[in-house]
């Protein structure tokens, strides 16, 4: 099998050593030149054996729908394209009309795993056409991790559903990262706890509250056992934006998501424009002081 | 009639005022020379007609308990303490129980109002006997505003019951104060509203949100239209704190005064220790680069 | 003065009656042969003088955009249109650019004040040309409240910014109540509290909390002093979930108003799928017995 | 070596199994008959080699109030008494200031891990004297989970540290498994996603999600795929209650893990109080029909 890739940046260009690994022929396509793999895309397209599949792995939003016109302009009927980034599910069913106006086929793909994907394997969340589905699952199958395919691939519905998978995947891991430090928080706190980092570390095996996130988290204690060397400053990428959004439109009550996203929004503000009207209001009934800026 | 008030600080001393234009005589003590009409406890204790009636107005906690102490000591059956403090509702049985071992009795009532009951009186939540509650009446009458008794004063329980709807007359206040500066930051991010304080303004009249809190924040907007001049730096003084465990202890789901309460404790922070550990996790799993501190 | 208003329903109708009161005169069309005073649109336009204004109040979305399209037809250069619905802000720029292509002008109010309009005032926030709300005042003052002009009425900002101050408004509106809906429900369960009822009553006057929503909180105990009557269900009607996208969007915290969007969300649920998986996780791991549905 | 335990219910009688598989000696008293080695504390004590060890296994609070009281009064100077149980670290101080008198040992343990600890080890999160806990390291070890010590046990601090970081662990556990259950509502309500079951067993390899309370939903997803068999009811033992108590005693942030806990309450209530307010004042002011009761 041969394929097409776009995008050879932190996730791409592991997926597509990943992917060589495992036999899958790779033409990747970067604007950077000392990783690309040819000069243009009408030269990936050219290298491609029909009907053509290419993966985009770009950003989200303007550079993915760039992507997606320029392959929609430039391959052909029966080839297929690949939305693998972190696009909002809306996007997908414009990027498969738009494209289906030319034939050309095409499948979101949720991709998890981070820069542990390369070792590990990446978790695949998929939303599209079953026929397309099964003519990419030797790509598909040497991407995920080892064991059963079931564990790490999951052809969730049609078009968008592989990136509404994906996009609550990560409003759940925005909780569960929450819930983590508000308990780090805690014990860092309080005094009658001596060893916060061994605290963590003893969790790993045997409890509850284990997880990969967990030994992460030892990992990086192990590096700064107070994380003091770190700025509690944290930004936000829009998919826990758009699980809210989506809890919002379907009425699903999502309060330690949500919770979650505000406490990152709070983390980048120097001052609190919120927090000074309650300064003020306190001043106002109960004459009680006020810090001046 | 006339009673014994200890404590003239911001509240005691203009409730003193108050209470004298409605023509109740009051000794007051106070530690600070400046203000008071005794020097000592013993010399206002003996002022006073029997029984004796006297109306502590100190700081919650230890103060209070001292005072409760001494009153124990030094005033004889028949007497009847009044706790006006902000004391934790769960003080009073205590209170009560240690002064009725001498035959005092005892009454708690919350007060709110702030700097302004001198002008428009004290809202009041009493808690204690019935006849020792009609006893008071003319102090309560003349403390409370204009109008109706029942829409200014209540006598909501037994001991402790006063304390109880203060404190959740507290907790409601942070949630009221955090509703309006959510939507003071909204409006202030957002460029698409020009006038800001001006749109406080125009919530006085007709509105639904209209409130004694919003009258507040618009005149601090009339003294600072962006506060820019505060820092979003929020005391609590306990009762908010109270109140969001009452809820723990009853299982009463009450998610907008804790987050109100969250709130002030984040605008205390100089870093967040829970944001440092979620910016630590996404370093770890996907090389989201962190800020150093 | 004499206007058009489109819409004579709960909102509209006492709108006409406050308005003529005044002595605006209105012609108000309704699909309700029963209040309406013409039998067409037409036969409305017909009826103004020109530059003609209308006054559309109308539910928000599919209506409110049928009558920009019908008023954008029918109207002429120079002619005004008023949107005072809820159209979420987003709208207006999209409904003003429409009618700008015949040269008819538009206005976005919010209003608030509900059933209660027609005897207080109604509370009005305005985006749009400050030379259209000029020539709009005298209309604008005979729906505010009496008072200052500036307690009941703001021109916000341009097209839009009526009705996202507006939005904002209601937003805050949901924090507002759900604060004192905590705080009755914790006095509601709290057996010390004998006069959960009577305590609400006595916030009326001299406290922090006294406020509009408290008085009709009140009139609502008078009626059922435990509210044993009704339902916890409650509806939204859009502003809440708008202010909170709002606050994604701008990356405002909003835990309190979001608390309070989500515990409508819940209270509407005979059973809530999250709660069913947390009890189906501790079943899990500890064993712990589920309830059979 | 050779110890007594005091209670043999789902983890005290699989403690007793895994200890005896690695090689300690367990006499254990139940009040069960079916499961005591012996029927009567004395007889326990007795058995005992001196310095004697009692791992007490019983429900926090008045149970253990008493086994620690028994004890103290049955127990010789220099024996050694464990609370493995769910205590409150509050009580620990208490308990180890009772047997003191007494010249006993008191070390607290909190115990992760289930009715799976039998197979997979239990993490141990230890708080006490350094000689105390060394001593006691051959029952850790066997109760431990297989692998490195330090990533399934912990000597976190002195009396009480063990139990306030399974405290704390148990809170984290609440964020977790709510934002797992948001998640899972979400994806329930979403027709786009066919295959909710098989989205979760997709994020058990390669994902960021990855966890043994997901492998644990993936489980329950198995017997029942959309939960429809239980209740979404769920019960709280204390010790989120507690974790959000310390939060608010210390004033840090826990606005996820309250979430989940108020979620808990919520999930309980046949209708809301809170919501009967709310639904109440959206009557008074705007007409807005309810829900009769």
């Amino acid at each position: 099998m041969h394929i097409g890739l776009i995008g050879l940046g932190k996730m791409g260009g592991n997926m597509r050593t990943r992917l060589r690994a495992a036999g899958i022929e790779v033409t990747g396509y970067d604007r950077n030149p000392e990783v690309t793999d040819v000069t243009t895309v009408d030269e990936l397209i050219a290298a491609l054996p029909t009907p053509r599949i290419v993966w985009a792995m770009v950003p989200a939003g303007e550079i993915t729908d760039a992507v997606v016109t320029e392959l929609g302009e430039k391959l052909s009927a029966g080839d297929l394209v690949i939305d693998g980034g972190n696009s909002r599910f809306t996007e997908d069913e414009r990027h498969a009309a738009q494209l289906a106006e030319r034939g050309v086929r095409f499948v979101d793909v949720g991709v998890s795993g981070g820069i542990w994907g390369l070792e590990n394997g990446y978790g695949l969340m998929v939303g599209g056409e079953r026929a397309d589905v099964e003519e990419l699952m030797p790509v598909f199958d040497a991407l995920r991790p080892e064991g059963p395919r079931e564990e790490g691939f999951v052809h969730a519905g049609p078009t968008g559903a592989g990136h509404y998978v994906k996009m609550v995947h990560n409003g759940i891991e925005y909780g569960l990262m929450q819930a983590y430090a508000e308990g780090f928080e805690l014990l860092e706190r309080k005094e009658l706890v001596h060893d916060v980092a061994g605290s963590f570390k003893a969790w790993q095996r045997g409890t509850v509250v284990r997880s990969w996130l967990l030994d992460l988290m030892v990992r990086a204690l192990d590096e700064d056992d107070d994380l003091s060397e770190i700025e509690g400053y944290v930004d936000d990428s829009g998919e826990g934006r758009w699980t809210v959004e989506e809890a919002i439109a379907n009425a699903v009550p999502m309060p330690a998501i949500a919770a979650s996203l505000f406490a990152r929004f709070e983390s980048r503000q120097d001052d609190s424009p919120a927090m000074k009207a309650v300064a003020a209001l306190r001043n106002q009934f109960g004459g009680h002081s006020v810090k001046k800026a």
